[in-house]
């Protein structure tokens, strides 16, 4: 095997696919290592920890076929550090030798043939979805923030990919709090799958600045999102989506309209009062003074009350996790949104004022 | 007691001196807690470790005497989130209430009397030096990092300030590597004395911008750095420094002069094949060549060399952590250096090419 490739260029791909490389936190070797595949003047790098995978095109000047694995990690930090210019990679007897210049490297490789692939993805036989790359990172960046840690709920770790009405919309739920968001307004074919929120996030990092569009392929057993020289294939969780729907308030007894800035601004206050006693806030409006109230519960600490000034139609009150609050405000895109109280048992809702694409659902606590 | 203060400056001071309050990590709850003291409309602001005490003299618009402690973290974070304008402060029951138009907290203080203070540093008897602050922040910077975390041989955790012939120098060492700095060229009073590396770091930290100047006072029990507004007070650490003079070798078998930018790369690329082996790398000249080689051992993963060429007055191969060897060439301020190599068992030694105020000693590993 032989290339020649830009400094830059393969510095690029390879920060890009190390960091799907397992890096030491597996015990089978050769998920840390990047697969290198030269074949007809075109080099694949690929990187997986066995639930996805990362495979990047590259450019190549000059280039003898072939094929070898080495440390995806060490491999990228040497790239990384050489000067600009050209590198030149060729490979013997499972060792790779990386130049440019004066500085060289022989790094000890492993087998291709050993390099476990994801299944190949049917493209024939998939759902294909095209997305404006703002439209897809604004609306993945809000949603995977209410996806779970917990792996004993594995649904819940993922984010939710369905149709309905005509629309593809993006769901994810904690059991605490939920957002959704409508991805795509017309659609002609259904999907119901959940990702990953780790693929999500592995897909949002490797976005660049000079890719456009996303594609998303659904096919049977994997889903695959395609960006410029990029593509990340995973495989699905399995298990069945709550039918989160029912849980978003039609309607609610209190709607306030607020400054994002203000209401951000108090709850932090408050939460600073709160770290003691589990982030619990108190939210309560007074049709009669006008305002909405923000406080923590009295602990060993002190306590906090600040008010902001608004059109208040009713008298509710209810306990939020702030840091809860604190991501759902964060996700918004407009400076005005709507807060929906609706008494101390039933959730908040939170959406921006205007596009109400995205609904952003916060569980009370107990008080 | 009562005090009407800017905000962003009572944000500026509260975070300067809560980053010294221990925050927690004491057995001792009053060290969490910042003292509020206001007499005759100066407001100081004081927290200490009990090895170290920092002072923050405030401007009021308005002021009633008295004095309090609070916790320092939380009003640190609650300053700093209200909005530009005045915040008031007022004390009643060992209750500090502050408010800034609609938000108010009030936190439990504690007594004012419970707060231990370090003793005043006798002014007259001390030893005073004054340094343009960017003189200050280089020498310091550069110094420290030699400093050692090691506790069981606490002189060696500390920054040595020395008088010799007629100057002022600084030296930190960690019995493997050694940097001296001659801070002030001329100096008519005499000074030994070891300061905690951990008191410059917060020295460092605590800088703002509008400081020209920091005046150094050494009294017989204590050491005081007095910045602007900020006075930071400390300890000395009780031990005899090692006579580190010894160690600097006054002449080198080979020297080289090299570009700063040059000798890191290599540095960096061959301290990546280096880490599965503590770091070691070699540095090798061949006067024939005209080059430096530097290079990893080979090991499981690979191995690496690189070339500088460079006029080469003999030969000569040390081993050296390549850590610090990289601390080192971050410490230079010119992008010339010189490089000077006695063998395996000699200490290497770097400097600036130009300015040799400071000098830079690594002691070689065994081969």
């Amino acid at each position: 095997m032989e290339i020649n490739v830009d400094q830059s260029k393969l510095a690029k791909a390879l920060a890009v696919v190390s960091k799907v490389a397992t890096n030491g936190k597996t015990t089978l070797p050769i998920l840390n290592n990047v697969l290198i595949r030269v074949l007809d003047s075109k080099v694949t790098l690929t990187t997986t920890n066995l639930d996805m995978a990362v495979v990047d095109y590259l450019p190549t000047s000059k280039s003898k076929n072939g094929e070898i694995t080495v440390p995806a990690r060490l491999l990228a930090d040497f790239v990384a550090n050489l000067p600009k210019g050209e590198v030149k990679i060729t490979t013997s007897d499972m060792k790779i030798t990386t130049s440019s210049g004066k500085y060289k490297s022989t790094m000890n490789g492993s087998d291709a043939s050993d390099f476990p692939e994801l299944p190949e993805l049917n493209e024939e036989k998939s759902v294909i979805y095209k997305i404006p790359v703002e439209d897809f990172k604004e609306g993945m960046s809000a949603v995977k923030i209410c996806a779970s840690n917990d792996t004993t709920r594995p649904a819940l770790t993922g984010v939710y990919f369905n149709t309905a009405d005509g629309a593809l919309f993006v769901a994810a739920t904690d059991g605490y709090r939920l957002a959704e968001k409508k991805l795509i307004s017309e659609v002609s074919s259904e999907v119901k799958a959940i990702v990953p929120a780790n693929t999500i996030s592995e897909v949002l990092s490797s976005l660049s600045e000079e890719v456009e569009e996303v594609e998303i392929l659904f096919d049977e057993a994997e889903v695959c999102f395609r960006m410029g020289e990029i593509e990340i294939t995973s495989k699905y969780i399995d298990g069945s989506f709550p039918d989160y729907r029912k849980l978003i308030p039609e309607k609610v007894d209190v709607s306030l309209t607020l400054k994002k800035a203000d209401i951000l601004r108090v709850t932090k206050l408050a939460a600073l009062f709160a770290r003691e006693v589990g982030g619990s806030i108190i939210l309560e409006t007074s049709s009669a003074e006008g305002v909405l109230k923000v406080s923590s519960v009295a602990n060993e600490f002190g306590e906090n009350t600040s008010e902001i000034e608004t059109e208040v139609s009713g008298d509710a009150k209810v306990i939020l996790n702030s840091r809860y609050l604190l991501d759902a405000l964060n996700a918004l895109s407009e400076e005005e949104l709507k807060l929906g109280i609706s008494g101390s048992l039933q959730p908040v809702k939170i959406e921006n004022n205007k596009n109400t694409d995205y609904i952003h659902i916060v569980m009370p606590l107990k008080g």
